[in-house]
């Protein structure tokens, strides 16, 4: 395993800011919410097909002209409300569809105005009923209604795509629990006069009741939740041709019927459509060619295998230039996700960048392929210019931190909105060829007079030796290290995550400071599992879920508690969802480790959960009875010592209610104490202003027992 | 209001137990479960038609002659197990039907023997999926099934009485929710030759769900729960004949569809039934008469309206003597509740028991007529017998205390069952004339080395000086009055409710005298509204439920802080459904009073209680907008200050989740911590063994906060 830290960083801090302003201590309010600490941003949003791009600035919307910076104001949010007779607070996100053409959702409407001439190209408002209305191009919205899929055009008249009438066959949504980068449910095709949807017959579903209690009586609210190792949804996708008003299934016939239809994209040309078609198992994946007339399989470009698992989560995208070519980032086969070219004909893949880091495709311009990667540092991304040529790959930016870059349509210039520890953001404008770039913006700090503590980013090795995990460690405000401290392990753990990285405070979540400030020290860490380390790290928790990660966090628990100014008879942990069942975990398996957790919305037992991600990471429960056994936390019911508050919202679709209250009564069964609190009207988070209460409870909890 | 106090009572105290054994103090188990601290008993079973009596022994049964005190052994749990082929453990419920023979339930059959004769008579198995198999009479099993009312004969050969096979309709089973003294679905006719059975309709009542978290993905239980001002169930009364197999439903035509028909009782002859009609509004109630034959209504006897309630809770009952006469206990115009003798042709009253008491109709034998009463005292509960031709009345149990009477058959002899505060339990057989008397038990206190602390039972004025409240008080076993003590509440306080009686230990709950050995005092007080204290006192509450128990309890509350051994910052209250609407109450309209509650079950608003209850006392929503908003706890949330935990059971189909969940998210929306515990499994009470986990998480929470 080739190193992963390429930049010299093993121990970077932030010093206390010295600010101007009396010093005072942040609010749970302030904490939780974010109110008045938000960094200054500059939206900035590319015109379609051009090198323009526009930006809002106190309610105005100005177009710039890259080279000069020079600005011309298109419209304001003043002039759209005048123009629409509507009130609008915000500017809302908008597309710039072409040179003096704009189309935005006003949250009730989907509009297209002009704004330079103060007109309006088309309004469009959804029929009552009318769920997720979206553009499908200029001309025609789509909307889902009760299950089916339905499309209107500019003038309303509204035409039925399905006619299906069954609770239990849903149309034109997401599948698949939005798995496999999947979150949209129809695709239009590049001549506009097709579009691709996903068919979903969820009737072997098993369903799970959730109470509203909102309503006079209390209702019955069912979800289908297809449960590993239960019967699953079956998913078709089928294309709707506008002018005929035909549909076609694609004739999908490879595993078996719970196969997972993933990635899909039209070729250029709109006559045919790839999709990546995913074994139930998720160990194979083919990427399959179907006619896009009639739906029939054409043929297999190139399969995928793995013993663990194969994760597609991008379509494959195309090359003007090569007909026969295909980007593809499937594969890991050769440890870390990259990009390959692949030939249709042959079904060969070419690798193209060849760097021992995930790496994601933003754009091909020509000779040029643009991509963001880890490699300089698994805790920053940069993006990067590779000549498809020359195969010389260079890198765009240049300062050190975490770089959300935009390009323009054309390729020439790009937005680099990015941060590190001690930079709370900067935007700047630069062209590829890397002879122009302009700072748009550096904002301040707006926690200079909030007397942070000190933000310390650093690695512990992982528990097996291999690797270096990034933590983040807040120290108090007045941190003295003659004395002693209470600790707060906050935790997620789960994969598709990365709780570290360089970018401002390294992703501290204010309440950490909050806790710090009263007097605790708080570690937050990844660990094996996370995300953007490669396949091996990404892998290892394989069919133990929870318990590499365990390994990995107390390492670093025990690393930090070497520290004199730690209590290490005062350790708390709190975590939610993945890290509400690493904090039980933790819990219970390190007794004398930990002597306060609070749990949120936790996984208990991974047969609760769902197929995709649950059977990604655990196998099917047949075929790997003892990896569920050995993590689920029914057994270790009987081993908590500490105090355990679980929190859960009652309505939580994701994390269904089974979990933590089968983890309560398994508590009682044993005679042992635990403590709840279930937010009533909250779903898997809990968010908006109850999550102050939340934020409040945990607070106290800590207060209370640590 | 007459003075309602006979005996000088105004304290009893029980001085600590001087035992011989070591003392120790109670252990959680002990306190919640009562493991080897139950009182000895003596069971006592009166034969049919009979004046001779049995008790079980050490596992024998024998016959006892009572005139002479002489046994005979009838049987043992050894010989029945050898005669069925089963292993019961203990002596299961039985009857004597008669010389030399008895019937009993095993559990899951139900079986006829003749014990001295070593033979079975019958016995009978439902068949699968049977509910609630009992005797019609020796001949015939009466069963619930899928909705329906089946019964079999000792061939066990089915036959069907209804045949809906629709989950919301229901035959032969309790209606209106147990409420009006209904406790079974159907009714033998003296003849046994029909029954009459209720049929319920639930098609309009709304749905509650609950989940079952056992069930390997989770499951629905769905039941049907009719809330206050809402659409109710609509019941029916039909009788069927066994011989023609023929139905016919009773012609009600009162009041509206949701009318309840309630304490029905068939004439001697079996050929009229009689009903209570009462409205939904359970303002007015009418004694109707109808034909058994073809279920048309005859006439109405009489009627009975309230302002408040009529709340029937028993039949009618004849008079052998006098085809004419009835005697009816419904009507409480004179303020309480006492015995009459109607006339059928005259539809008139006389009043039999003139005593300013509530009474209970235990039996009448020709010339005299036994009654209970609360005459001596409210906490004390005597047999009567009243000489029906002279209007004398004599008491038959002249020691002091609670007496639980059975009397024989043909009225010469009773047991009388009793305890008084310093008293376990002593069990006596007596004749009706008062010439014959026999101790069989004197019980020795169990709970002797487990050195309690001082029980004082008392009386503190109500809120509005006209009553005396009954309270018992528990001290600390090591009671120092130099020193100051911790108290703890414990309530209930809702209708037919009596907390404190002047039976053995006041009635004491073992967890308050665990929580008096661990330094706390605790206090419990019945209210305004509780039973035993006739009419005024009961409906003092219509209306405004939760009104004057308060003032009263705070009352209660103030009379005992007045005691410089009284920790006035630190009082503490706990209670169970209406007592954990009463806690929350409590906790949230006196803050300052008030440092931690636990309510338990608790109703939040009584919009969401059921109609058949919840109406009674608080009338509809409709009509009284103003008290349910008065009584509501949602508003209240804001309020409150002190440290509150909610447990409940997750599958509680009485008080349903929608109150506390509710309490929770007003809480929330306030931002006001408040605690929370789910018990999975459990209904409206926590039962069995969890129970210890409950009262070991309600004692933790005032060890932690009180």
């Amino acid at each position: 395993m080739k190193k992963l830290v390429l930049l010299a960083m093993a121990m970077m801090t932030m010093a206390s800011v010295e600010a101007q302003e009396p010093q005072r201590l942040l609010t749970m309010e302030e904490a939780v919410l974010g109110t008045g600490l938000a960094v200054e941003n500059l939206r900035c949003t590319w015109r379609a097909n051009s090198a323009s791009y526009s930006v809002v600035d106190q309610g105005v919307i100005y177009e710039v002209d890259p080279k000069t910076g020079a600005r011309q104001e298109l419209t304001t949010l003043e002039k759209i409300n005048a123009l629409l007779g509507t009130s609008l607070k915000y500017m809302p996100a908008y597309q710039m569809t072409g040179r003096g053409t704009m189309r935005f959702h006003t949250g009730k409407e989907l509009v297209g105005i002009e704004p330079l001439r103060d007109s309006i190209v088309h309004r469009y408002a959804p029929p009552a009923g009318a769920e997720q209305a979206r553009y499908a191009d200029e001309g025609r919205f789509l909307y889902n209604s009760g299950g089916d899929l339905y499309w209107s055009d500019r003038g309303g008249e509204e035409h039925r795509i399905t006619h299906y009438n069954d609770p239990a066959m849903v149309c034109g949504q997401v599948v698949s629990r939005n798995e496999f980068g999947i979150t949209e449910g129809w695709l239009l095709a590049p001549d506009k006069m097709k579009v691709a949807f996903y068919r979903k017959d969820e009737s072997r579903v098993s369903k799970f009741p959730l109470l509203d209690v909102t309503t006079r009586t209390g209702s019955l609210v069912e979800i289908r939740y297809p449960m590993a190792g239960m019967a699953s949804e079956q998913v078709w996708v089928d294309i709707y041709d506008f002018e005929s008003d035909r549909t076609v299934t694609l004739q999908v016939t490879d595993f078996d019927e719970e196969r997972y239809l993933t990635n899909w994209s039209f070729s250029p040309d709109s006559k045919r459509i790839y999709v990546q078609v995913v074994a139930r198992s998720q160990k194979e994946m083919r990427l399959n060619e179907y006619a896009v007339e009639d739906g029939r399989f054409l043929r297999t470009i190139l399969e995928e295998r793995n013993d663990r698992f194969v994760e597609p989560l991008h379509p494959i995208s195309f090359l003007k230039e090569d007909p026969d070519a295909f980007l593809y980032t499937t594969s890991n086969r050769d440890g870390y996700r990259n990009i390959y070219r692949g030939s249709f004909a042959k079904g060969s893949l070419e690798r193209l960048t060849k760097v021992d880091a995930d790496v994601e495709l933003v754009q091909v311009n020509g000779r040029y392929l643009y991509y963001t990667s880890a490699e300089v540092s698994p805790i920053e991304n940069h993006l990067f210019r590779l000549d498809l040529k020359t195969g010389k790959s260079r890198r765009l930016t240049p300062d050190e931190g975490w770089h959300y870059c935009s390009l323009s349509p054309d390729g020439r210039y790009f937005i680099d909105n990015y941060s590190s520890l001690k930079v709370p953001r900067v935007v700047r404008l630069a062209s590829t060829d890397g002879k122009l770039e302009r700072e748009l913006l550096r904002a301040a700090d707006p926690s200079a007079a909030l007397n942070y503590g000190e933000i310390e980013l650093g690695t512990v090795k992982s528990a097996d030796g291999q690797y270096d995990n990034y933590y983040r460690l807040i120290k108090p405000h007045d941190f003295d290290p003659a004395k002693k401290y209470p600790v707060i392990l906050y935790v997620y753990g789960g994969p598709h995550s990365q709780m570290v990285q360089n970018s401002f405070q390294a992703l501290l979540r204010r309440w950490e400071m909050l806790m710090a400030q009263r007097g605790y020290v708080v570690f937050v860490m990844d660990n094996r599992g996370t995300s953007n380390r490669g396949l091996a790290y990404e892998q290892a928790i394989y069919g133990q879920c929870g318990k590499c990660e365990m390994a990995d966090q107390v390492a670093g628990l025990e690393w930090l508690l070497a520290h004199a100014w730690c209590d290490c008879d005062r350790v708390g942990v709190h975590g939610w969802s993945y890290g509400g069942f690493m904090t039980i975990s933790l819990m219970t398996n390190y007794p004398d480790l930990f002597k306060v957790g609070v749990a949120g919305g936790p996984v208990i037992d991974w047969k609760w959960y769902e197929v995709m991600y649950g059977e990604r990471y655990m196998g099917h429960p047949d075929q790997n009875a003892e990896g569920y056994a050995a993590t689920s936390l029914i057994p270790m019911a009987a081993q908590l010592k500490g105090k355990l508050l679980i929190c859960q919202g009652a309505i939580d679709p994701v994390v269904v209610w089974q979990h933590s209250l089968n983890f309560v009564k398994a508590c009682i069964d044993h005679g042992v104490q635990v403590d709840y609190f279930p937010y009533p009207t909250h779903e898997h988070n809990v968010r908006g202003k109850d999550r102050v209460h939340l934020m409040q409870k945990v607070t106290d909890y800590f207060a209370d027992y640590l």
